[in-house]
């Protein structure tokens, strides 16, 4: 008699799968449930699908030799690219802020990405992130300045600051992305310390 | 030059990852973007467990010849129990329901398990959720009961009446989940419909 716990048929297969889909980031027991039901009711090709694409990135997906991100060669696409200004690095947190940055279509420099950022509660300290390849990257001679644009969250401060202090122990020149009242906002709207920050930094 | 979309870095197999990601429901461009980023960065074993699991999913997971749920056998686990009544069956829209009532502990009779509740709006009508197999299934001679499991939702109630319309025309006794205040509720903060319901359908 099965008085709790999972839905009494098919356990073993279902179950597993349930277990799998929950590693996912932001996904809970009750996502995942909902996720395999779908899956196995109305998509079992978009399963098939998801299972060729996780075994393909696992195999093909690895890091530039040059800024850390993802890529399937040796060098990324950006890093490869002659055009662009090997005398600015801009550091930022992820491939996602990468792309961000791309997109404003106003920095035609090289990238490195962390990959992540300081977190000394979840032991995220600055070899996790790779501090030591970001100096090196950063003194290889042709590097003349360095961009920090991590977050401006309070981890991605700290971040900044961690990276600032020991670039500039190495004589680099180190700049950091402005801080302000975003492009299209009512002042009305805008926090506190945005705010602050704007006055402070006025041009 | 690279000014829009996606990480200039690896189109190729991260962005098939991540359209594969966006197919799980209530999963958008952002949050597969996360997922594929974490699983590529922190979690390389968890994207091979969840290949292997979508894999045997799709393989082994099929629908039980009685009740239509899950299983990897001819029979689900419920079906296949001798000591299950069998004169009484509960008809629920997934197994997610299935298992509620189980737990509940309240419950020994057999199920049907819909896979779905009509939505016309969407295309889901009596043939989508199996209604001819229910009926096959409940005029087996064994069954004396039917027990609307449904959902109280909009579309869980349509479910429930069509399928009470189709059932009661041959002859079968139908019966309904009871309505009224949840147990652990005060009255103040209970909606006023079912409010309505518990006092008509007050004992």
């Amino acid at each position: 008699m099965t008085t709790g716990g999972p839905p009494p048929a098919s356990r073993d297969a279902l179950e597993a799968l349930v277990e799998a889909l929950r590693r996912l980031p932001g996904v809970g027991v009750k996502s995942a449930q909902r996720m395999a039901y779908h899956l196995l009711q109305h998509d079992r090709p978009g399963a098939e699908a998801l299972a060729a694409a996780l075994v393909h990135a696992v195999r093909a997906v690895r890091h530039c030799a040059r800024c850390h991100t993802f890529t399937e060669g040796e060098l990324c696409r950006t890093c490869a690219d002659p055009k662009r200004d090997a005398k600015l690095l801009a550091v930022v947190e992820t491939p996602a802020d990468q792309a961000a940055l791309e997109r404003s279509g106003g920095y035609r420099g090289l990238y490195f990405v962390l990959m992540g950022r300081l977190s000394p509660l979840d032991g995220v300290g600055t070899r996790e992130i790779g501090i030591e390849p970001l100096l090196a990257r950063a003194g290889d001679g042709t590097v003349e300045e360095v961009v920090l644009a991590t977050g401006f969250t309070a981890e991605g401060e700290l971040t900044a600051q961690a990276i600032a202090a020991a670039l500039k122990a190495r004589g680099l020149k180190v700049t950091r992305l402005a801080r302000g009242v975003p492009v299209g906002s009512d002042l009305e709207y805008v926090d506190l310390s945005t705010i602050a920050y704007a006055l402070h930094d006025r041009r």
